[in-house]
């Protein structure tokens, strides 16, 4: 089913943008897991949008509401379920839409999906705004990797073709705007300014690295971390690609270079280097795990667009109003550890067991 | 479970590199299918060892066996499994690396997931042989696809970072290399020559383009077309990232650049540009679908590598032996057809259904 | 998933007795799909609580709230979910079990799966108030079975062992008492009064048709409708037993008289018996699909009880106070067609594809 | 899918009754298991055709070829598949049967289902002999159930009515004919005796004990032991009902008499009844789990039966040649045995994580 995934804990995703909530049922969290709600508040903060220039101003205020699972701040065994109202829903500004699909929206191809039927107000199923309830049902698992002491941390690693500068295993990630160089963090808000000016927009790519994974989590074939951890992400509305370690670069490499000798290191086995981004045969070898994800440019834009009028047939023009990000990249960051955690948790609850 | 895939058509891949055998059950193929068996020896071929200067010498027949499910040529509607012989099984040429894992390998992380236990020889069920029955299955969708107008097409698009030249869509692929261009394959042939001279190996990227593809396939979220390609794509073992469309190339784009406009053609709704790869909001636009793959460089290698001493815990080093590729691109892209097979027709299998 | 179940239509039931709502996704309901909001609440108010002398006095509105999925009357495409709030709570009524569980109920079970993390108020996520989201599920189902000219009839075949009279595929239910005969439905309400009044209750029998199925739906083995039908019953709780067509009859007849001999009907193949309940190797004859389901006398009951303390691990007794139905048989029957319509409509959307 | 079943440990059965082999694979089995091929092969004896005069006289070794999963006596971490071939076939028998299906087969919902393309030789992918697989799966889950305490014995409850004496928890079961009184079923083979004379056949009840199952195991609503274990156990072709404990008898007790009261014994909670059959809200209660199957009379009857000629669709006749079991209930015992270990290995893989 689209809107589920997750083998040892599974997550369901529903709502659209402008029906009446959005919510996660996860099933498969163990009893007694404490869940705070203050600290996943904090986490979903920063994925919300109206609160500076570079995002919609659309504002919600994305207080997860505990329907069932949770008493007392813990897991009592039962499927979770958290929803978020839509409350500053203005449906109005898509009436335009129905007919004439937003080139690079999901508007043209829910329309053969669903026909007439579809709920096209802010996206429906495919909007960003589905990616509040993936931030909840990561940011749990978060929480439940960090007492296994694995955390996650992700950084804007480009925007507008702009790097970033640094290491995300050692620097530090601007609260603000999650770059780990302040300098270049300033380029891609000019960048992005720059884009808005002009009623454009910019994509990016994010980098992950999830630290303190032990060996031996994931499985072989499509069980692999790569097929798990990609299956998440690329769910994310406007993720084009994933690649983990050296990743792309690594198919120009020698396999003298590209291979991580192994090593020992105070009795444990290390690799020297971490081409594999932590993953070896889909399992993780206890190096960091480390990926990049590639979002494009916001498909909404004000500029004028070449569509086609689906009603009459006939080719015209468009230019999308409404509230949209010009760049989605900073507000991506935190779904994307999101995603990195219900996988990396989802593997972890399926570690190996003992005979 | 690790080692099958898929949701309307569901595979599980079974066997080791030196299991009696290595295959594949389907479960799904509909009644009636037919399977022409001369055609996917045809396309096995294309991916069987020992045939060149670029492959492992290992040679086995893979002609598949068909156990159950197929009867005078069609699938008569219970799992359809095959089997292939594993023959040419040289096991001693591996005892030397149960303790010792080779560097990029799933030695190491084989031995902390499964134990002692592990089936090491040839890679257990880790090996790029698993990649036969994957082929077999794929091979099988093939077939069914084309009965559908939809054919699936993919070329090395780089080896050692020599890139190809032409249009997968319009170009011709070599049969016995398969590049678009032969110049670009002669420079790609001989980047291999001259790796394994030096007892080193080299990694390379595949494009794929699925053509013919209907408006529509897919599924939002998790069910999303790039998910599930993704997922079977990484599961070939090697695989490091996916991108489609534009995909990295994207990330650095504006909006007005990467969005893909919608016009008419012929009464048929198409987009002028295609950089969303066929693929907007996880669903098929009607455009070809399209991907690149990266493959890292065969970590078995001759030079000396470092490595870790397993029983004595003590670093040591390894020089890798055996029959292996210096480069398992070009055997690679037949993979990358099947996996793209599988999830294409596993998608067709769930398309719309009327009300 | 536990809480999960189906193939096509997969449904994901949460929430606690006393939880602030239990619910229900749905997904894979096809785009387009109506819902009738009025009919969902007139079969939803069948099964609840508070309306006669033969059920708990708990009363709950029991209107569902549609989340996501359903817009202006109809499906859209994505999950549906629909919510029911949890209102007449009386906690309190539970302290007490917490430690010392009730005989027959799952207060012991959970202690032990999930610890003090447990929600026991009011039987937590294994309470019978999770059947009012099976029901609204289920409800929809029926709907929509109904525009393919498919029907789901139930009636109390017994209860304390009094058997109605009369055929479910001719007969009328009471509406009140969903029995076939006037006469017998009274002496079960008189079997239920004598049982409450001596602090006690009882069980009984439903039995389901489902008319109008047509040939050709199930699969072989663990698909087979059997397995279908059974896995989504005994999740009711308090189920212990299900038989289909002649079941547990047919064990004491011979091949020549269980066999259903094979006719012609208007051009039609039919059977001129029906012990096979409507299916023949888990797939559907086109007869109708029969089967009966055993209920268990409520557990609840006023009178003493032994049980053990849990805390100071010693033998006490306990006498079960708060509000329960004496029987819940009539309340269970359209819990039954609820769970017939979710495995046959999931069966329905997973039909024969054509090729 | 229908051939596959099962969450934490995953089989696929497949074959036809004359393909080259039937089979089954399964995914997760953990690593370093150790599967003792000479006590599975007895296991697999106890089922096998051919030995005696209530079986058919089809004969085949039924002796299993790990193809895959299986190093050296041990499960070495990959899917583990064992393939039984076909040798003893004549498909000859079955020509006929093909446009004039048998009644109480499946022969016409296959033909319905797949079309022109089924295999209906021999019952094809609805053959009793795909129990062989699942004897083989199961065979391997007693024997890792063993290790952990927990024993699966069974019985044949009733033949023809006829049932046997004894209790199944203390008695000894016969080995070339599972009753507990031989007396009793001397009289079962007297009657077997008589329908076989008349070109009849008789069903029975098979009931089956789990011993030393822990509390804890199985999960709430639809992933409760009751219906894991029937969909398993209905999976099994010829069975038409199951109940559990006491079961559809439940039905006519009070709450009084079926609830079982909790008691202490040597510190442990027991119940002093097992009404439940070890198993409340889904969950085992630490008492022996307790089910009953009945399995209707084998279909293929030498008697004339009356069928339709599916080409030229008129009415007609039919006397069921080739071998068949005059009552299949003796071999089913052990298959009993394994769809039961199926399902309660797959729960205990999934029991109580610690957080």
């Amino acid at each position: 089913m689209s809107s589920s995934i997750g083998e040892n804990l599974r997550i369901t995703v529903f709502g659209q943008s402008h029906s009446p909530a959005v919510g996660v049922v996860m099933e498969g969290l163990p009893a007694g897991a404490p869940v705070d709600v203050e600290r996943l508040a904090a986490f979903l903060a920063r994925r919300a949008p109206g609160r500076n220039d570079w995002s919609t101003p659309r504002k919600e205020a994305d207080e997860p509401e505990f329907l069932s699972g949770v008493k007392d701040g813990v897991v009592c065994g039962g499927p979770v379920t958290a929803i978020l109202r839509n409350t500053d829903v203005r449906s109005g500004d898509y009436a335009a839409y129905f007919h004439t699909p937003r080139p690079g929206h999901a508007d043209y191809t829910a329309a053969v999906k669903y026909g007439p039927a579809r709920d096209a107000a802010g996206g429906g199923h495919f909007s960003g705004r589905l990616t509040a309830p993936l931030c909840v049902a990561g940011g749990i698992c978060l929480q439940l990797l960090e007492r296994e002491g694995i955390a996650v941390r992700a950084h804007i690693a480009s925007i507008a073709g702009i790097p970033d500068e640094g290491d995300i295993l050692t620097g530090g990630v601007g609260e603000i705007f999650p770059t780990l160089s302040v300098e270049q963090g300033e380029k891609m808000r000019g960048a992005i300014a720059a884009a808005r000016a002009e009623g454009d927009s910019v994509g990016g790519v994010v980098e992950c690295a999830v630290l303190g994974v032990p060996a031996g989590l994931g499985d072989p074939l499509f069980g692999g971390m790569e097929s798990r951890l990609a299956a998440v992400l690329l769910g994310i509305p406007a993720v084009k690609g994933v690649e983990f370690g050296a990743g792309f670069g690594a198919a120009a490499l020698r396999g003298s270079e590209n291979n991580d000798p192994f090593a020992l290191e105070k009795g444990r086995v290390v690799t020297l280097t971490n081409h594999a981004g932590g993953i070896l045969g889909g399992i993780t070898t206890g190096m960091p795990v480390r990926f990049r994800v590639a979002f494009k440019p916001t498909p909404s834009i004000a500029k004028t667009q070449r569509t086609v009028d689906l009603v009459n047939m006939e080719e015209t023009t468009i230019a999308v109003g409404g509230r949209h990000d010009p760049c989605i990249v900073p507000r991506a960051v935190p779904c994307v550890e999101a995603a990195a955690a219900l996988a990396v948790y989802d593997a972890w609850l399926g570690r190996k067991k003992e005979l």
